[in-house]
């Protein structure tokens, strides 16, 4: 049995690992499925990550357990994805500046005929940040390849006074969530 | 400038490093100083934080920034520390089953004549733990190193359902209020 990670994300890796995950093989999916038009953003993770496991699964064995998560910001009724520049960066880290918003995970898991699909939801509470820190914090380059231009594991922590939820979930992975769905699959991680 | 982390704790350099603190050194404190008698939670932490930042900012130079903490695990108003068996880990995970707890972490910062010292809390909620469960993590030897028998970055991720406060405080470094805290001194981060 191997687990197959179904995402390129260096964080989810760095989690399975953390929780003593053996033979783990990552198989990026492509993702390129579209979701329902009117769907909230719970529906829009579970629906992204459920496509993600689905792809990847086709080229795996019965045996193998499959694990796939998709992750969004959610601040205002929208979703904040990846910045595309510096500018989007400073306007992102502007608007989550003393607010708070929303991280939403998907997560689906497969086994054989299996398939089981849940999100985790977080709470994030950022302080009020200064002109020169958002600047300073984008000259690091950490926020560019992160969804609303922060790592809640890396310098971004100096902005996060309060989460509420699972922390794991901000970084990608809701770990206690996937710890239970693992399990209805007889995979025990303890 | 040195900085200068009064601890041992690997945790908390990792934590450091994180932040990008450079030219940091490792100097633990013997932190054998005594606390008031009737001290809560929050005073007790603030009291050996500051007595160990003390100690060692005695050896350290005016222009030195000194980094010193304390965390201790908190149930049903009484500390819970690390375990001195495997008998006392199971029993303190089995406390920490099902119920929330408040990890508190002391944090005192010296540069030349300035002491600050605070403190910070957060609520950690367990979910529901098996007997094998508890058995099973025991034999991975997590816990036997930290206080109240887990690790919030480990394999003890699984037990967390959600947090509520500063996730790094519970690992023993509350980040974003050092870094007000370091602010107060001169230092900045970002």
């Amino acid at each position: 049995m191997a687990t197959v990670l179904a995402s390129a994300s260096p964080r989810r890796k760095t989690i399975l690992e953390m929780l003593g995950v053996k033979d783990l093989r990552v198989v990026p999916a492509r993702g390129d499925e579209v979701i329902p038009e009117d769907a909230g953003p719970a529906e829009t993770v579970k629906c992204l990550s459920a496509a993600k496991a689905l792809e990847v699964a086709k080229n795996c064995s019965q045996s193998d357990v499959i694990i796939a998560a998709d992750t969004i910001v959610w601040l205002h009724e929208r979703i904040l994805g990846k910045p595309s520049d510096a500018a989007e960066a400073a306007a992102m880290l502007e608007e989550l500046s003393g607010n708070f918003h929303e991280v939403y995970t998907g997560v689906t898991v497969i086994r054989g005929d299996t398939v089981l699909s849940d999100h985790e939801v977080s709470k994030v509470f950022f302080r009020q940040l200064t002109e020169e820190e958002i600047a300073g914090y984008i000259g690091t380059g950490e926020p560019m390849d992160k969804a609303g231009a922060y790592g809640a594991q890396g310098i971004g922590a100096l902005f996060i006074e309060r989460i509420e939820g699972d922390f794991f979930n901000v970084m990608g992975l809701p770990v206690c969530r996937l710890g239970e769905m693992l399990k209805k699959l007889g995979v025990l991680l303890l």
